[in-house]
């Protein structure tokens, strides 16, 4: 019986504690660590069948007990956390993105390199890659089902845009948002990429644009073969989380399409009417929240690899870099110029 | 916390079970029963932390602690076991169909109505009415969105054919595959039938016509408002579980499809191919299952009727004697026939 | 050169006469005959370069360089203008129906047999063969893309009803509307009908009922091989003209849906919606028109068979007398009760 | 009745030629130029009843009875013949693209805006935007349906690539294929383009990389409001001529697909496949083609301003040239840059 902590208990730490208490047999939820901890959260933790909960995550750290830790806290203490965790000898899943600067994503890589880390699995959550239309997309083109890929093209577009305060804080569209699509690039051609450009845009929010961040984009990669990427992003959907993907290939192409609520269509005087796409992330992307956790435990119960690595962290990253310096400097970034 | 006892340990005493255990809070198996009850089972059910299992129902029907049973055992078992449930004082699910013969399922109604009983839940596992497929249509016929109703059509196929041992046993055809499309009728128009209509044929195995049933039917139905209704039925179906439903109305049709694994869509020299609907019953109603028990159980819980109840369980047997009678007889069965 | 004679100028006169003019080289309307030819209708035919009009169709059976002719006008004269026409040693193309008693109908297969007409082609219009979508669906069929069939299942229904004096006079609606989906099933299964059971309803409008026919019905049939198919038609449909058919068998199925008049789709807060059915036979069916008027000129041109011949169209008047009779008699009518 | 000659009979000035034929009243091709006209296309010609065929095209311009001219021509004459029908007094229809020279299009521009020139009806072939998705795309877009453009997203694939000798000589990719595409961001958004990116690649045919040319791109445009687009395009697509547009906005999307030969999908034990897109322009845009004609010839009879003028062939040619600057040069080009 593996016994984890859950380090944040925001709205994903809460996503990941039901997967495991809900579906994961061999593995339990024994602490639960939120500095804004409340009342509420401890009545919910304990409905769960999770007796402890700490403002405290150095508690969970120092918890012999406990084997593996999910960093689900803000952003800017991923790296930090990390750091801890390993050294205190805990296997980690933790929240994309593991930072916004390379340098502290790079200490992380290296303290996973030390002799004493080097049993420990680390994960990092781009929780698309478990959701069953983007993992079918995968299977076709690694099947061969499309031939030799020669383009990605993906949607990625919210159903409401974050306030500027957030918008400041995030890193960017490109860091937060635009991540997601940059690891779904490198998932879907198993290609790395070489070059971005990024056509930013303001067009939903203007304080967005004061807070100096975009609220649309499209961005263009070329890949390692010399194949092309292409995703076009937006802050605000009014039909719902929209997240389509394509990729285009010498044989032929593969597409996946959004999930609905049904597959009802209404036929009426006004045309024939189906579903919108389910709202946001924590309906299209549940089963696959639940799919993410379930590999890791397995990863760490089989000491096999994890399916998400650092690595894979420290890509989407730089490509995220790149975007930003593209959008800013209003030209072609090649990835060689992020150190 | 409500005990429950699950009687029968079979593939849909095993899916109630997992439901419960993976999703119901304030609820906990207690004990299984099973007079087949393997190694394998008690394991099985350890894992789920089941600690009790027997080889006698009676053992749950004695064990005051026990509140409510799930009836999970062979369909001549149903309704003997249902009195004996009834009598004990549980709540109890009972897996469709209650019985074949109207008698027995009068009885069950009858200790039911009884004052000792009247406070007990007594629900039919209907179990599609809890597909969000069929919900959805409900939901829109219900809502008024196609206007009055005037034909409901149902297309089911199942992906291959039982054994000619199997369909010797099971009650014929309509009374073991039409009855669940019987029900829908009744659910998606909010009508009684009148009147039945059976075309049945042997098309897939001979066998099936030796041993005294039909593997493929078209059945035309009269609703109470004079408005129609058609099930086209096969026992095989190269492409798998086909469940699909249209109501048409005054005012435009809704129609649900199937679901497939994926939205995935290959566009290849040989055309645009997309999943097929998913295999069987277990893949496409796994989460109907859970919500039917979960709505079993707060139906208990906070003393509110069941959505499926002992009289629809009687009314879709009594549709599936008169379109036997019908397929038999070669003429239109009206409903005021059957006892 | 081949001159061709159009009886009738109203509805589907007009089609056809297009379809020559736009479409046929080799071929030309001479001579449009209509007894209410009004100052509009010659000057439309003008418009198209058809110089001759009369009110008397005789006119175009007398002229020696007429060698064949489309009746076109109102079905209680198609069978006597037919022998007319043969006696007068015209190529024929009739409108379904020839005729709404088998006698008369017979009378046309009689005389075509005789000697002197054994060159003459009879088509009959069943235009719905030469849809694009059905074409594919019975190529389909054909090909051995679905194995055996075992079910034929034809959804047809207009966009909105006739009045109830047309309702009176049609024949009712198994041989004036229903005829069609019967010619479908013939088309599609390649086999014959044996036994028919209709159950009419009463739905959209009581006038339609009080003059003592249906405008809505589900109809099953048994084919020769011990298939099956089924009908569904109403008379009014909100969301257009609904035209679909799937033929399912022992390796699948085929389906085909409504052509729209685009492919857009609109995502918005409401849903994501598509194009409605077109509207009526006129706008789904145009094409249709052309090639049927095609085929049968190419069959005159190169003395080939006809596509749809004075027996197909026998056959689906057979049925649909059958079809009445087991409306009002409320049992199933096999195919040998009508002489 | 208007008088047409047609410049260059192949394979689009038959198209044209077929259209007028058949659909057109009140217009007539008189005579039909090709220097390498050959005895086949003299019978095809006269089969369509088009009596005059010639080498010379002046012969066209010389005859005062002919009032139109529809010059089909290779684009290298565009021009040229342009300003020698313009100074003859025909109105002109032109196949796209004028000239990939902006000065010579100018000089086309100026002898329009000539005193004598005035009354002249002068339209450029842009035959997509008379398709019947892409108009209902436009007329979605233009009602306000989806609030204020944001995006325009287009997948534009040839079946099959030209040759390297056709590439080398077509202009590039650009002002060849994409400029297709780049008509249709202006159509679909009513907007101007400021900017363009174009990222492109060779992955098809190597040998159209050493012709100079590119196989594949992604080009993305900023519009004057500070909506993007984004273009993607291939010369080669196995499933055939994938055409595809959405415009995303503020208040929704609207997308159209492909359009297929029929409505058919057929579900086996391999999944459920419908048709591929139509195969290449020919089948896809043959209604368009009509359309267009109709088009121009109604704006010459009614004196009305043609749908795609002079200046909408100057627009499209000034994007492709910086497309290609751009692709060139590694950088986003302003279509200011562009004389």
């Amino acid at each position: 019986m593996l016994n984890i902590g859950i380090i944040g208990a925001g709205r994903i730490g809460r996503v990941h504690t039901q997967s495991i208490c809900n579906f994961v047999r061999g593995a339990r939820v024994k602490t639960i660590a939120d500095p804004l901890l409340s009342g509420e959260s401890a009545a919910w933790a304990q409905s769960l069948g999770v007796a402890g909960t700490t403002k405290d995550y150095r508690e969970i750290l120092g918890d012999a007990e406990i084997g593996a830790v999910l960093i689900c806290s803000p952003t800017d203490t991923h790296a930090a956390i990390s750091l801890e965790a390993i050294a205190a000898g805990k296997h980690v899943f933790c929240e994309k993105p593991v930072d916004h600067d390379i340098g502290r994503i790079r200490e992380v890589l290296e303290a996973l390199a030390e002799e004493r880390a080097r049993h420990l699995k680390y994960m990092v959550g781009f929780n698309r890659r478990f959701d069953h239309n983007f993992r079918a997309l995968r299977s076709a083109v690694e099947g061969g089902k499309i031939g030799k890929p020669e383009l990605v093209r993906i949607t990625s577009r919210d159903p409401a845009p974050p306030g500027a305060d957030y918008a400041a804080r995030s890193g960017g569209i490109f860091l937060d948002m635009t991540i997601h699509d940059f690891d779904m690039v490198r998932y879907l051609s198993g290609e790395e990429v070489t070059e971005v450009f990024a056509q930013p845009a303001v067009l939903v929010d203007p304080a967005i644009g004061e807070a100096g961040d975009f609220d649309s984009a499209v961005t263009t990669l070329r890949l390692e073969s010399g194949a092309l990427a292409v995703i076009d992003n937006c802050r605000r959907c009014v039909y719902g989380y929209d997240q389509r993907a394509e990729v285009f290939g010498s044989e032929g192409a593969a597409a996946c399409g959004n999930d609905g609520a049904s597959t009802v269509q209404l036929s009426s005087a006004g045309g024939v009417t189906g579903e919108k796409p389910l709202f946001f992330f924590l309906e299209r992307y549940m089963q696959a929240y639940a799919a993410e956790i379930g590999e890791f435990l397995a990863a760490v119960e089989q000491n096999s690899p994890v399916p998400v690595s650092a690595s894979d962290g420290l890509a989407a990253v730089r490509i995220g870099i790149a975007a930003t310096k593209s959008a800013k400097e209003g030209r072609p970034v090649k990835l060689a110029e992020i150190a």
